[in-house]
């Protein structure tokens, strides 16, 4: 979303959750840690409000749902967060839809991805974000939530 | 360094710089940004000081003295913040050396490799951290440290 | 689905069929057969009927939607059978769906992946089922729907 | 569509458009041109006129419902003009769709894969069907109907 | 065997094992179960004779022997049940071997070949059988004479 | 060729054959069709008379030749067509000549390169061209001719 | 050339030496022998003449007029041995004219192609020949004129 | 065998054949003709016999057994024609007993290696030998004796 | 073997010796020194006599022989060198067998794998031995039995 | 040409320009410079002229052509510079020519081909001559010549 | 070191020699030459005393110090000749440093790196520089200065 | 260092630790072993004194010292053992100090290569030494001291 220089209001994020996602904290919490989707994003939520920003949270599993999420994002809000989970390694398209974005996205990952195997150290979505960060667990989110309200704020008007 | 439950001070952290990050500010700034790397360790130095951490920064172009600063971080320090610029993709030794790392380490990039050619897209060292932080220049030092004030913190006696 | 020791019902299992297979029967049999998808839900239908355990059949050209009936199937079955098709060797995200299961599962292929190309020999969610059958037609799943119910009754209390 | 030798109608063409390609026109103009799809759609749909033939034209972000498309398109038109967009270097499924046909299809992409990065050299898709056009912009839409056009006319009985 | 359709009679197979399988049980029991090579040749022997058909089990860990007994099978028997171990992956020999069959073939896998190392997800052997059970231990070995068995039946005059 | 705003006269285009064309229509008609290489040109040339533009086709095996040929279109003609054969794969040297031309150029194959085997799947040549149109037989000619006719319309002053 | 059964006239073949070839004997004897390229041609006429079937040598460094010389020989001659040096290895448009042949090709090389670098283990060109005849120097050709001499016979009505 | 110049004797060869050529003649005569092996080895004992020379034609399925046949053919032979069959592109103890040999070697295949899979395009044991002879059937066999013949002839003191 | 506590006896060692080494020392003594095998055998003998332990040495050139050696050392000896020369590349049923050991081994090579061709520098073996020691001649044996002899004095109780 | 001793004359040289740099000066500045073929030529002879020896200068786009002036330069002169354009990574014919060489050759290139794409990384002609020297544009010419003058000189007896 | 227009000077060249140089002459003549490193500093400061340069040669095995010196001659001279010998094909990071530079930098090597093996093709430093002069030994460093020279006095003010 | 056949002393011999050794011990016992570099420093000098030579123990994190203290064994020692640790994957220049030894060297690895991951199943350093020792721990380093003895032994005049 261009930002609207006459009207002042608290920046807006989108943060997108992948395929899988929506079972956090039940399945494999050794990789992926102990908490539920619902309590990363009441964190996410929380450090938003703190930094004065509004911030809304998706999850899908359908790659051409995410892809339209990216393109309703570019459209609506300032900055993205994305966690594009399995489709990090082999979409295309959603790697397209990214490339295309005029907001600033930054992509989390719970895990590693070089502490795993090779097949996950790739990542054609983070190639077209501005940068990617891996393997904080859900601190990755925060700190990409406070990277695009530094990075706004220090752009705005 | 093994915290010590008896001795109550500020956790210490280590920021290690690889090579040619000396020349900072002064050379292709549309990579790597136009501060200067004691610019850098002074932002780093004054997030520190909000957090309540004390942190060491130092630079060094030789992959054997950069080793050897891990190995002491190891005993003196709680935890590493490491950007191995070009070693990052090339040495097995050091990678080794934060293999063996009882502190948790955060590797960073200035730069997103995934953006730049595929001999980036890889990280030897990468692999042997908690996590990685790339593309988001200066910040990515500051949240990296921000996240390990927080879980140097959780896990304090 | 966790097995409820006090409550003692058949079996429950889904048979999740992935993308064209819906078209089977009409197209290439000379790959996949002269049967069409009823016609092996029917047969499918009464082997787990003859053996004493319910099964659901259902089929989607849709990867996401594949993803969660496989999480349902995690909370409501006692095993999986599912033959993903062409996701078998693209999808990461549906291969992680597989490897959070609590279930069995058993992967069948109507054709055998080893006789075509090359691109086709490898399976991404074979790796996170019990075992794979492939080659040996309708026969593959009323063979994986005998092995889950073996299997099942021998694991049960 | 099997043609009925004893109906004589227009052929009727079915032209499908992947991901991304509702943004065309605002994003990216030096790859993809600037007209949006809606003008795109229009002009294909003159060409048509012009060339005696009626022509569908639909849009989907979503794998599985260009898949579905496909199917579709296979009962009830006369060929096919597809742009897999991103999933033509990554979907095996969409493939095996095409491989299914018992009408003719034409790949059409905007840009030349060539001449972009080597990921985008190779096209699953497009190995199932006719034929590929890249890299003439619209005119690659017009070209594949005009071609469909006159091979549909010269197969007629 | 070319079934000669003036001779009623039991259908005949053989089960070959290959290199290693003659330590079963006591190694490696977390990989290939507890079963010992006896009890597994039991087991098929009794699901064979409850199919009445009959079948003989043999066990060698040298290449050129197996080679001989598909020869002999294709002369003088019905059907063939083999797992070569690690001549799976590794010998075109063999494989040339089972091309030559006129009898169907089956190949089997205590383990899930896509769940180890890279090493062993091809196989030679298996393109040149009817279909591959993998993953399912002593199981498999049994679905395969089931499937003979009821091939057999199917295809008898 | 560069155009000569104050001389109007027809669009001079070149079309060249490479290499085993000069045998088309004798050999291989499951691949390359049944037309004859004058049948080709013959079409080829009335198309271009229906399009009120000139052209000139030419065949050669010779490498050196047709870079010669590409050289001298670019000096005196205003788009070329060329199909490269058998040096789309191989030749370097072809290549550097197309990425030299000033005037637009269409690649052309009578066969889908991707449905060939891979060794066909790559173009050198045609990463230098406009596009490339493949799989579509003596139609391919037709329509690239058709799409320089309307983009040298479209350029024209 | 097709055989014309009502004209008794001895088999004609033709042998084909490429780029390098002429310079045979004075250069690296220690790979290609010390005999020159006209005493081969000497021999290989003397062993054409005891078997009573006529032969013409050739040589040419050019990749296209080897190419139009294996036309020639498709119209002219009843068999063919071709050496295409280094063009073996990476002449896709030489190994096209061979693939359009009606004569049996036999291919020779002086040297044994698996005995040198692995650059040259490959033959495109002999794939389209009904054999390859590698290390035995001179008598190499003698063997492929002697299998021709032996074919064409064997094949005459 | 070195030769004994003391000693006029006709010079002794040895034919072994590797894996499955026992079964010759009735697998598969589309790839390997329709000729038995001991027709095989009739016509190559007819064709030494001619020449003047003694040969002993033998065959084993065992790798093992070729590698001793090999060592014996060195101390009591003086030529050797082997087709390794199978063992040929995955042998390396094969390879390393043939490149032990003093005597000269010549490796046969009946079909041509580089019209088939690319498994098949390289030869391990080939390496090894004076040369290779593939894809002539039956000829293969007779012109390797011949090339051995005329070689032990003109090495003769 | 086992060790049975109450049994004081020598450790018994068994070396075995691959493909290809019955003929050490009349063949490449540039590769493999000039010392025949029984001398290598004595030397070792020799040496086991020197440290107090018993050793037995086989060598075959069969894989299935070697296997079995390699099961029954497993059964009746303390620990065990192998050295499988050309199987050390290709065997993935002996490198089995060597996996299921539960005595310690060694591979040991005559020369240095990582100075030959890159075929030579993987061992499918020696990853599941203690450890290998190559290049380093017969002194490679001596090392090994002497490396077993203290770690069996070592590990007894 | 092998030196006369008994003959003093001016040393003399070949420089051959391959395929499209008759083409330089006018396409491609940024890449080749702006100097015409003709100019680079002239500045050649002049070199050579001030150094004493005679130099010959030729272009060919032609493969073959090529390769016998190769062959003409090994005859008849002292010396030579090839710039073998987009055969330097093709042509396995070339670069046999040059290997036989008797004369010292040093290839140049324009451009450094390390700083393009990696398909340019690799020089087939290259590692026949004695050196190459790439990117320094026309001064690499010079440089050519000022080294063989000197060997020359040096070698002269 | 940008040229400082008011001040007239000679230029400064710096001249470095990487891991191992140190050692010249005294070892593998056949590959580096007979020379010492004080001999062919000596050469070099000839050479450029002769152009009215001045120069400076140091030699390091360090890959720290390397780079440094590179960050030294940025600052501090006109032009830099570089022979990174080992760290050629392996060092990013002394890579890096090049590609900062502001000065020209030719990367020399004694050897032509195309002709050993396939590990040393490759040059990641001599992608940063301008050009590379390889196989010309001492001759290599003296033509590259002279190159910098004629550079330095056609860009001088 | 070349022996002085007039001076009869103890043979001298170097052994050199590379990066991380240092820590040996505190770290990754699981790999590396229990003892400290202190330890194992005595036990390969205890294990010398009772041979009869003399030994100095080195270790260094630095590629350049230990470049050049492979240099200094060359004039000073008779023999050399090195553990290049995270260096052998990737070090040409410490395998370029290695190639230019005159005196015999052994290349020693704790654990087994093999054994780990396939980055460092390759030895670049180990295939310029006479052999590699890995997997056998502390006794790794005291079996290539004795060879080295046996050898130097051996050598002496």
């Amino acid at each position: 979303m261009p930002s609207d220089p006459g009207q002042p209001r608290a920046p807006a994020l989108v943060v997108l959750h992948g395929p899988n996602l929506d079972r956090l904290g039940s399945r494999e919490p050794e990789i992926y840690g102990t908490l539920r989707l619902s309590e990363v994003d009441a964190a996410i939520e929380a450090e938003a409000r703190a930094l004065g920003i509004s911030v809304t949270c998706r999850q899908s599993n359908h790659e051409g749902q995410l892809i339209e999420w990216v393109h309703e994002a570019d459209d609506h809000a300032d900055g993205l967060v994305v966690n594009p989970a399995g489709y990090t390694h082999t979409s295309v398209a959603l790697a397209d839809a990214l490339a295309a974005l005029r907001i600033p996205a930054v992509e989390v990952h719970l895990s590693n991805l070089y502490a795993r195997n090779s097949m996950r150290h790739t990542s054609l979505t983070g190639a077209h974000c501005a940068g990617v960060v891996m393997g904080l667990g859900l601190d990755g989110y925060l700190l990409a939530i406070r990277y695009l309200s530094r990075r706004l704020a220090a752009e705005a008007p």
